[in-house]
């Protein structure tokens, strides 16, 4: 693994910058790359600063982040009042012009005030983060595989969740419950439990409708730990289902497994989807996979990289995507199976593990 | 009630500006003012458009966000591809000059768009948006009572579900299935379950910290309901506590209530304060209520107002502003009692209610 730290990646992808800026809003407009450079796993840091600079992280916090903040890495200054804020910050960006932010994750009123105050031009960094953030370290990888395990121990108990009667709803609960038993700090997304024909909907949200004989019973669900996301689907049957479902079962599971098989650094991220789309489409369920293969995670639950079949992406070791595909029958019912997986060297390693044979509960 | 509409309401709080334009961001970037204006309960609404002008709201949405849309207020304008959205947007603000924008709930790269789109002047709207939003309407009450009545069922369930020996992990846990199970749609933000001595820090995160006979069991916790939050604190005893936080109780209870008579149309936000601080002053507990007596809710947990003693807000009929005094005691515990409430012409209502009495479990 590289020794170069995670501001020495983010400035050498953003060569034609003088700067990069990472600034927090109030409340939910929080930008995870301020925790990516800081390596911290926790805390709020609501107005925090980060200002990256040929290499070098410095952070500006308030005094009530100070202590969580002074375990970041970086240098951490800790304004007492806005004029000492604006000085640290002048002082940081003194000389630079161009300076780079995520524009899409940072608050107008943030921008302004650090163009403002340093007298700096604001251009778009969005492609270097995205490109350093998508590359996780050793420190990234050991939290997304304990992610992944709480959200594996669920998956593998869901034929004991399943109760005849119980609504879409109770289950989602159950498994958000569980994920919480097992360590987990809060669900990476609002849990999809979808019974019967409703599971032929990719989005669909819990509903009250209860679990029946024949039913087709589809999770997608993630924990996260220590800010990390888990993302993973399994879908089982309850009772004998129509015949068509058990054939579906089958080519999805072998599509997932021949799409999985693409993924390693070099690829092409459009090479997993188009080989899963080729088994899907071969036979009777042409057409019937009806989103991409997959997506990159990590803080965030869908992140910059997307395995679809135009994709001009490159995979690189150390990203971490789904591999997802399924088939949707609608009024009859659909099938998913999806892991988290870590793209290496030669071939990828699934975090997120259960049996994947057809289970009839 | 009044018959103008939320648009016309934001439009005569925002006089001095051409228009108001609400940008949603991708993600959690998400500005709850754009549900506000649509009376939208529900949908994602990623990089949707809120345009308010004299009193009229026209909003720019994705086709694939056609049909939620379209069920909500104002004018809804679906584009087929980014120039027809530009020229969508060039034309609702034509002549526009000074446009208010909710400078710290939209992203940099939604406000530049707009800006360079429409060629307007982006000015700071939060003042007169916050103006508007913390004035509830008959609607926007109507479902704070519901996501306040599922949070008032668990309070009252509270003794029930405390054994000797559970987590303050479990306790919360319980606390979030219950009020799921009562129909709330998540958490309003993370419940806060401290036992002991850990109820003596206001924001306690819940740990594995057991229950133990003669521990203070304080629960601050609250219910979503179609998007609106709900929040309320009940403190127990498990098993006969130190004296001190007996007396501590009555004292909270009595500047709670005390607090609460001061909220009313026209009143100052700070009385409420004062009057609370005044009582837990006065005795023993001088100095130990740490924090501030409310603040206003709504979509978001926390809102415009601000109850404290150097407030100069007025309070209006129709916001909603929690009370919740505390005494807090370093390595004995804390005691904190609240409700969410509503500001009425010659008084206030509280939206939670459960019994306020001391209860020894």
């Amino acid at each position: 693994m590289s020794r170069t730290t995670r501001a020495e990646r983010l400035t050498s992808n953003t060569a034609d910058m003088d700067a990069v800026v990472i600034v927090n809003g109030q409340n939910q407009f929080l930008d995870t790359t301020y925790w990516y450079l800081t390596e911290l796993f926790s805390g709020t840091f609501e107005g925090g600063i980060a200002v990256v600079r040929d290499g070098e992280l410095n952070t500006i916090v308030s005094p009530l982040e100070a202590e969580g903040a002074s375990l970041g890495k970086g240098t951490c200054h800790v304004y007492d009042n806005r004029e000492h804020r604006n000085g640290i910050l002048k002082e940081l960006l003194d000389g630079c012009k161009n300076v780079g932010f995520n524009i899409g994750s940072a608050t107008y009123a943030g921008v302004e005030y650090v163009r403002k105050t340093a007298d700096i031009t604001p251009v778009d960094a969005t492609k270097g983060i995205e490109q350093t953030v998508a590359v996780k370290d050793e420190k990234e990888i050991e939290v997304m595989r304990k992610a992944c395990k709480i959200t594996s121990t669920v998956a593998g108990e869901i034929p004991e969740i399943l109760k005849k009667g119980m609504t879409e709803k109770e289950a989602a609960s159950e498994i958000d419950r569980r994920m919480r038993a097992y360590g987990g700090e809060g669900n990476a997304f609002e849990t999809i439990a979808a019974f019967g024909p409703n599971s032929s909907m990719p989005h669909h949200s819990p509903t009250d409708r209860k679990l029946e004989p024949g039913d087709t019973a589809l999770f997608d669900f993630g924990s996260k730990y220590s800010m990390y996301c888990s993302d993973l689907t399994r879908t089982v049957f309850f009772g004998e289902p129509p015949e068509v479902l058990k054939r579906a079962y089958e080519v999805v599971r072998e599509a997932q497994e021949e799409g999985f098989l693409c993924y390693k650094d070099g690829a092409s991220a459009a090479d997993a989807d188009i080989r899963a789309r080729e088994i899907i489409d071969a036979g009777e369920f042409r057409g019937k996979m009806i989103h991409t293969f997959g997506h990159g995670l990590g803080m965030n639950i869908h992140e910059a990289i997307s395995v679809y079949s135009k994709s001009e992406q490159i995979l690189h070791e150390g990203n971490v995507v789904s591999a997802e595909p399924g088939i949707y029958l609608p009024g009859i019912g659909g099938i998913r199976i999806e892991d988290t997986c870590l793209v290496k060297k030669n071939g990828a390693e699934r975090l997120t593990s259960f049996d994947k044979s057809m289970i009839i509960v």
